[in-house]
């Protein structure tokens, strides 16, 4: 029977599955070596590159591409900097693979390991930032895992131009360039059979948005880590220092409207609501557009928040306003409403803190403090794979540990059952 | 838009997300009291379940059903007592809720806490065997998480008395007995649905065969643990001690032919084969079928093995046996043929041991000691939810750390970014 898979698809598989298993046992000071070339590479030919990425901004400019998406596809020498010192930083870290912090021995003699070990092969599916490319590059060699990437056609310039120096990185270097796979078909049909690599591909991660992550989610069979999509929320408790409030939910919604940590919808106390309100409509009313439900209409002058208000991720500078009676309403609307990502509550209650970080169900949950915290660089990680929303295997930023699986190595005597 | 979904699955996810919530923030001791009161009801309901489960097995008769599957479907005084006192280890065991092994303080003063919460609520499939009921229900109160319970139509009697009896016990605790539910309707159509129903399951985990399996990993969207298939491998290399190989092999696949970590195939290095395999026959020839290569003909008379010897799991008094040149040619056959569960190598070459276990991709790798050891219980965790094949999330033997998922809780005094 003749596979009717894509033959770019099953070969660069087929390489992937071969050279990534020399590279899981690959030693700490080998792939860093092979780190620090890559990123050599992009250095020497990021003049190559960048008249790549202007083919593809240009591009995207004829198809009449919104000037904040092309903004995301553009690279200049600034960003290759930065696309630069996040390999040299990711070569910094520890390495994840082969460590251990359970080892403990049966009545019988057996020596048990919980080892750390690599995935295998990870395919990362996303749109048009080109970085990416070398992120997820760097981060799957640091935990030892062959990478095959789809990006999108509208960065297939740039992409190929960073991966081709990539590999001729690799190419001096003791890993095989041959870990590092782009697709070229970027058609829908390619895409699909991706999804159903099982026993080439060992995990799937969507970067994108709720669009790409649905279709990934509802199609593939290899196991996926749903990423990023944030309708967040910070609850102001009727015993919250108000000003903090203020300043916190302004970070959250101003600093940085378009990342999935930016708070969406601001639910506050009815006994706060008076004192609260004026003050965040004087603070955010140059700057945002407030929504309100009707409790909250009656006390600032906003336009009229709808169902879908509560439902959306704006993902710009709106905020959605809502009064609840009290921290079970707030902790119910966040159930229905939240996408488990990342939930705040203002308080000095400290019965309140501690049962709303018990009881919301996302993955951070915030006492008096912005949500744009959410990021694998702040919390100390140093890198970031995405933010997964899902509760299998990762959950919140994912660093090199979450690129990694494990293994039980057991060693005996001969002992039998 | 009317809900198509089988209403019976659409009011029992309802019921679950709703209950489970609570049961999520229960405290141990409330846990522990349920599952007593559980045990004790099943105790006192030991006849009702006895007679409804021979029901299911008349029938089972009636349709022809295999005497080894009627006997997974049998119930004894005996194995009620195994169910009671399953039940009762559980509420010994640590709670794996809320606890933290990574605290750390950010420069800013923020302190983030890394603290394993419950995954909400756990769908299990599975064949016939009803302690699967008793064992998974308390298995996933204990962990916090509501529960979805899938059986076959041929326990449906045995299983719907045993919950019954559960939901009596859970009525005399502080817990819900809404937090277990058990699926009526058991047509394929409403598994199919079951697979689909995100935002109301967390996780779904198969018990059973490969079709099964197959089946879940197909069609699911909502996240699943593949458990159970095992061609697992024992490789007796060049330095291995012989007798003790013939013994490790004996055990590995006499000890119980039809579990998921028995032995099917052995490799021999080819420098051990001449002395090892007359042993291996001597051993084995009146318990098991020998199947071998033309190098293994050569040596010892027994019946050919085809490519399909390979693959199998035969689940039976069958072993298949192959010459391989070196320790490559071992890990190379285990790469292709392997299902990741449990790979074995007898050896004294302390170089072998190592690569063995850091080149072999499997949840579980053994040096010099059966295979029937990858098991929850063997290993210590006192209790199992299946044995992990993938690699996401849970690898090997699932306890109760493997049924709960974790949450950042980030704590502040007005941090901003």
């Amino acid at each position: 029977m003749q596979d009717s898979r894509n033959p770019e698809l099953l070969h660069k598989c087929e390489l992937l599955k071969k050279f990534s298993a020399s590279l899981g046992v690959a030693d700490t000071k080998m792939k860093n070596e092979a780190l620090l070339l890559s990123a050599q590479a992009i250095d020497e030919r990021r003049e190559e590159i960048l008249r790549a990425n202007q083919i593809d901004v240009e591009n995207a400019r004829k198809e009449g591409m919104k000037e904040s998406l092309v903004d995301r596809l553009a690279l200049s020498h600034a960003r290759i900097d930065d696309i630069i010192e996040g390999i040299k930083t990711v070569a910094g870290l520890k390495d994840p693979v082969w460590k251990s912090s359970q080892v403990w021995t049966l009545e019988n003699g057996l020596v048990i390991s919980k080892m750390t070990c690599p995935m295998g092969v990870i395919g990362i599916i996303y749109e048009s930032r080109p970085n990416v490319t070398a992120d997820a590059f760097a981060l799957a060699l640091k935990s030892g895992n062959g990478v095959l990437l789809r990006g999108s056609s509208s960065a297939i310039h740039s992409n190929t131009a960073i991966v081709s120096a990539i590999k001729e990185g690799l190419g001096k270097s003791r890993i095989s360039p041959e870990v590092l796979q782009l697709l070229e078909d970027v058609s829908r049909e390619t895409v699909e059979q991706m999804l159903k690599m099982n026993g080439y591909i060992d995990l799937i991660i969507p970067r994108g948005g709720r669009g790409l992550i649905r279709t990934v989610v509802e199609n593939a069979t290899v196991p996926t880590i749903e990423t990023g999509v944030g309708n967040c929320h910070i609850f102001v408790d009727e015993s919250g220092k108000l000003q903090e409030a203020v300043r916190i939910v302004e970070n959250a919604k101003l600093q940085k409207p378009g990342a999935c940590n930016a708070c969406e919808t601001v639910l506050v106390h009815e006994k706060a609501a008076k004192a609260f309100l004026p003050m965040l409509y004087e603070a955010l009313k140059d700057k945002a557009e407030l929504r309100g439900c009707p409790r909250t209409r009656a006390i600032i002058d906003v336009k009229p928040a709808t169902e879908e208000d509560w439902q959306e991720e704006y993902l710009d500078y709106i905020l959605a306003v809502k009064v609840v009676d009290d921290l079970e309403e707030a902790i119910g609307h966040i159930g229905v409403y939240g996408t488990k990502h990342s939930e705040c509550i203002v308080t000095e209650n400290y019965t309140h803190a501690n049962r709303f970080l018990r009881e919301v169900d996302a993955a951070c949950v915030y006492v008096n403090a912005s949500t744009r915290f959410t990021d694998g660089g702040m919390f100390g990680f140093g890198c970031e794979m995405g933010i997964s929303t899902q509760k299998m295997h990762a959950r919140g930023p994912m660093g090199l540990s979450e690129l990694v699986t494990v293994k039980y190595t057991i060693q005996g005597e001969g002992q039998i059952r």
